[in-house]
């Protein structure tokens, strides 16, 4: 596996790459691999004939007051993880490699953004439209894997493709789940043994609204009843929101079709998780 | 030369140029092509082994009161001159081959839109931004080439490509002029013969600029004075505005250093024509 810091050197190998033919997919990542990560890059060996990942905890989609410093890093960890998985080439680089100068440009898609987790993180898509467009270009993949988990982020770099005509397809992976259902997050490892406890109640909650949804529910503000009412049900969880929406527009169903998104962001302690269930009649 | 109206055959095309390892430019035009665009695709035989044009009349760069029905459209001419001209491929999509569906995704440059034409077309580099990025994510040019009459398109362009980290060149070729010095421009056509007699007032204005500019005259509002008492002295122009501004970052410049552009928008009769000269100290 090649693991470099630089975009020169991503582009040479990519050169190189293009004289054979060879399919190549990409897993852009923020580090801190974890089992979800992994299923990506065996999801890219399906896709493709070689597999790269980038590395890279992007400052833009960060709010001021959120965990941009405190982001779990470990790249020797990541490194040997993805050595096992068989990626040929690692893309580490440092901020001032993506961002040699302030971006004057923005990436703004607002109808996908004004709801969900848009209105909680302002900017947050901004900044991941703009840093994927950015690792899009300089690693010019013929797919993309994402994980389900931030279904809204996948949603917005779908379209960000098709707007742009960027020449690549963007696969979105199922959520990789611990054995209580929490799913996987490098963010899970903010959580102290009693608050990774009462973690799982995310999912409980999504598992209460698909039940409901089974049972002939398709009330919009019903269903995100049906998960609030289970979020409350542990004192340490703080639900940010709880919605259903269409799962391609991402606007909120008064009367859901045959396919809704559940979707939840929920505090608990001082770590925001989010998880999400794409519920369909049979 | 392929005329083709598709983004599945340009890509295919681009595939089989891939193989060969030839350089691509490509001159993204709205048509109506004049002197000025086939110096671009000359500029791009001097640049690469092959030479793409595209030409697509952008209505999401018009404003509602611009002149999009109007524009002036001539494929066959344009056919005609771009095989005079040896380029390899023609590009020509429908509206709908570009935007199937509305776009969600903006791109915008804020700092470097918010003077010179900024203001008085709202969402004109929006749009410019949107659909260069799709043609150049479309054809993949290693090169691609743009006309310095409109400065700020390209200086928007280069900082796109530069944010977006895009693997392609920005060219900026000279304008191509009249004899009487009017800059070469599609919108001329608009013009009637009296109209024409008086439009290289815009031209002559901006000489006086930078003749005051060789002179010593460093003043941003005096250099802009002169530029609009020039304007004034014609009866059926009216200016939009005059402008000295830093060529990279367009922000106005109080006192010139050894570079600066002046810039130049004025109605003659309805029609709006810019210009500019970019003048430094020898």
């Amino acid at each position: 596996m090649l693991v470099t810091t630089t975009i020169a050197a991503v582009r040479a190998r990519r050169e190189e790459l293009a004289r054979t033919g060879r399919r190549l997919a990409l897993v852009p990542t923020m580090g801190a691999l974890h089992e979800g990560h992994l299923a990506l890059v065996r999801r890219g060996w399906e896709l493709a004939d070689e597999v790269w990942a980038s590395v890279f905890v992007n400052p833009a989609q960060f709010g001021p007051a959120e965990d941009f410093a405190s982001y779990p890093r470990d790249l020797d960890a990541d490194r040997a993880l993805l050595e096992r998985e068989g990626a040929t080439l690692l893309f580490a680089p440092s901020t001032k490699e993506i961002y040699p100068r302030p971006p004057a440009t923005t990436l703004d898609l607002a109808d996908l953004t004004a709801g969900l987790c848009g209105p909680h993180r302002p900017g947050h898509f901004r900044g991941v439209a703009l840093v994927v467009a950015k690792l899009l270009n300089i690693t010019r993949p013929h797919v993309a894997v994402f994980g389900a988990k931030d279904w809204q982020q996948a949603v917005v770099i779908r379209r960000l493709v098709e707007d742009l005509d960027m020449p690549v397809s963007v696969d979105v992976c199922p959520t990789v789940r611990e054995q209580d259902g929490l799913a996987r997050s490098s963010r899970n490892a903010y959580l102290s043994p009693e608050e990774r406890r009462c973690a799982p109640v995310i999912v409980r909650a999504l598992e209460a609204g698909a039940r409901a949804f089974a049972r002939g529910e398709r009330g919009g503000h019903a269903l995100e009843a049906i998960l609030a009412g289970e979020v409350g049900t542990e004192r340490s969880a703080r639900l940010q929101y709880a919605a259903a929406v269409d799962p391609e527009t991402l606007q909120p169903v008064d009367v859901a079709g045959r396919r809704v998104l559940l979707a939840l962001a929920v505090h608990v302690g001082s770590t925001r998780l989010i998880d999400n269930f794409l519920v369909e009649e049979r």
